[in-house]
């Protein structure tokens, strides 16, 4: 379906019109000239805004998965150790991607439906030695959002490892607090809260990663290290995406002007809406607690008597269209997404109610 | 400069509006809808018809640098060869890149204003046995085009190695004859002749190059073995950019519609009449020969009393923009873009006047 009439996809989720519109300027080569270099710094400074931070930023053009690849590429060499703070899909494939490279891996593991135990994660830590330590914030497929990135982030000082942490689908739409979290790699995607198309990453650095990145020597189109002079000497790797930054540039700036603290408010109405609207027509929550539950995105159980291909072909026959599930959890739970431009009260509302006329009509 | 009045880069090129409004759309989830997975084979039918092959091809969401990393590293291991045909920047980035990946890579070299010897390849490719040979088909930044694909091609099946083509600025301005010239990796770009932003790459993968690839198993943003099997599976790698896609598809189709044979011959009036006009006002070919000339970009020596920065202010001030250069060219050659929507004889001739009338004002 071309457009969804109503979009409650767990990402890409709908762009806004005036995010769109950034296209129809026909913009000169990014690699020449000064205005294009004012408008990433532009961009950096209010990504260092929004996710409170005072390190470095960098925004390059590819899918949020080039800097999940990236991340862990620039931070590790072959035989170090990776350890993943892992409750889903997104948490274990930190663990693939470091053996991928002939790197180590371990995993300390919880169900999906929970989040990981921080007591865990330092006795593993202490005992494996990682050179990183990667943590999912919220992790989309199964709806949970970590409450601990601050203990993960000390645990990380303890051993002396970087912490990478992926918030590809909540920075915006929840406080991520880098600094305060101690994180040394941030992630996030352009198609989530920030309401782009899927074609920007954004990533925040430490300067303890700079130096791990350095001492890598990581090369190639998802390599970090040719992004750390691009203020100063103004070159890039690639020719950069001009029409991306502009509507990166409008995102933000529609934050700011909402102010964060707002912003995360109605993604928490949103979500407590979608929940309580959820349950009370009789669904069941996949994660096991409402209190780890992300205010990006909702995971229900699939209700008894429906395949999931038979509920999405009914809600899509009344214009909803909500994500379903992959990897353990598909056919088994579906997610309503509410982040970015989707966080809005009517909307979740509206599309709830469509769900509930949907499974009674059954 | 936001927009250019008159754009004669060597890319990104100017991008037709009906291109840019295919941003105007609020698409759906690549991942969900096989709308999407529908556009893409439409996509992949009308490369492999525009660059005559009967191959693979896979698109990919990043700039164009993704598939040449993407290339080199999906078909190398550590330890193994690549034979770098070079007479520019981009054909010795590709051994640069084999040497970043722990692998081996020699040159065959010629001058940046001339084109390899096929003989000094052949005795290379017998005594070096590489498991991969690389060409350049247009170096952008020399303004050369290759004449010789098919014998490289050949030497390539001789000694049992892939054949890899950087076609990024060329494909689609110019006859690229993948199958008939051997080539396994064929690599194009969004922002040279196909006129889209730089956000999404083409390339076309030989059967004998997805056997490597296999071999290989080279994991990554960039690998290529993950889109092996889309067309069947519906299932991609990352969220595919689905308004990039929407305007790649109405580019290819504006060129069928042409005809491939009269935008060739479109490229080739527009650069002839480039040529023409800037010898009679005095400049100097970069290239040492007119037949080595691309006919999607145009190499001129920058004419005595003028630096690069004075030349291109005075060309600003007049509303054209035109490329500098970079590496040992900077400062000694600048360069006419006239690919894709660009490849205008009217706005050629509007751009060559202007430079002219710079020149002569001095």
């Amino acid at each position: 379906m071309k457009t969804y009439p109503i979009a409650l996809v767990p990402g890409p989720v709908s762009v806004p019109q005036k995010i769109r519109e950034a296209w129809l300027t026909d913009f000169g080569s990014s690699d020449l000239e000064a205005d294009f270099y004012e408008l990433y710094a532009r961009n950096q400074g209010l990504v260092q805004k929004l996710l409170e931070t005072k390190e470095s930023v960098v925004i390059t053009s590819g899918e949020a998965m080039s800097i999940l690849w990236g991340g862990v590429k620039s931070a590790l060499r072959p035989g170090e150790r990776l350890l993943a703070v892992a409750s889903g899909l997104f948490g274990e494939g930190f663990a693939e991607m470091a053996r991928a490279i002939g790197a180590e891996a371990e995993i300390v593991a919880a169900p999906y439906d929970d989040l990981p135990d921080p007591r865990k994660v330092r006795e593993a830590a202490r005992r494996y030695r990682p050179q990183l330590i990667t943590a999912v914030h919220c992790e989309t497929p199964s709806g949970t959002l970590a409450q601990n990135l601050r203990e993960l982030g000390e645990i990380a000082r303890e051993v002396d490892a970087l912490f990478l942490v992926d918030f590809v689908s909540s920075g915006g739409g929840v406080p991520v607090e880098v600094d305060r979290n101690l994180i040394d790699i941030g992630l996030l995607g352009s198609q989530k809260v920030l309401s782009l198309p899927p074609s920007l990453s954004v990533s925040t650095v430490s300067s303890r990663a700079w130096n791990v990145f350095e001492r890598v020597g990581y090369s190639g189109y998802d390599a970090y290290l040719p992004w750390r002079k691009v203020p100063e000497v103004h070159a890039l790797p690639y020719t950069h995406d001009w029409q991306g930054m502009t509507a990166l540039n409008i995102a933000l700036e529609a934050i700011m002007e909402e102010g964060p603290e707002n912003a995360y408010a109605r993604h928490a109405r949103a979500a407590h809406l979608c929940r309580t609207m959820g349950l009370e027509m009789g669904l069941t929550l996949f994660p096991m607690r409402e209190e780890i539950c992300s205010p990006t995105v909702t995971a229900f159980n699939i209700p008894d008597g429906w395949t999931w291909n038979e509920l999405d072909s009914a809600l899509r026959s009344r214009g909803l269209v909500v994500g379903g599930n992959y990897g353990p959890l598909d056919g088994r739970v579906f997610r309503i997404g509410h982040m970015g431009s989707q966080a809005d009260e009517t909307l979740v509302a509206k599309g709830m109610g469509t769900l509930e006329a949907v499974l009674k009509g059954r």
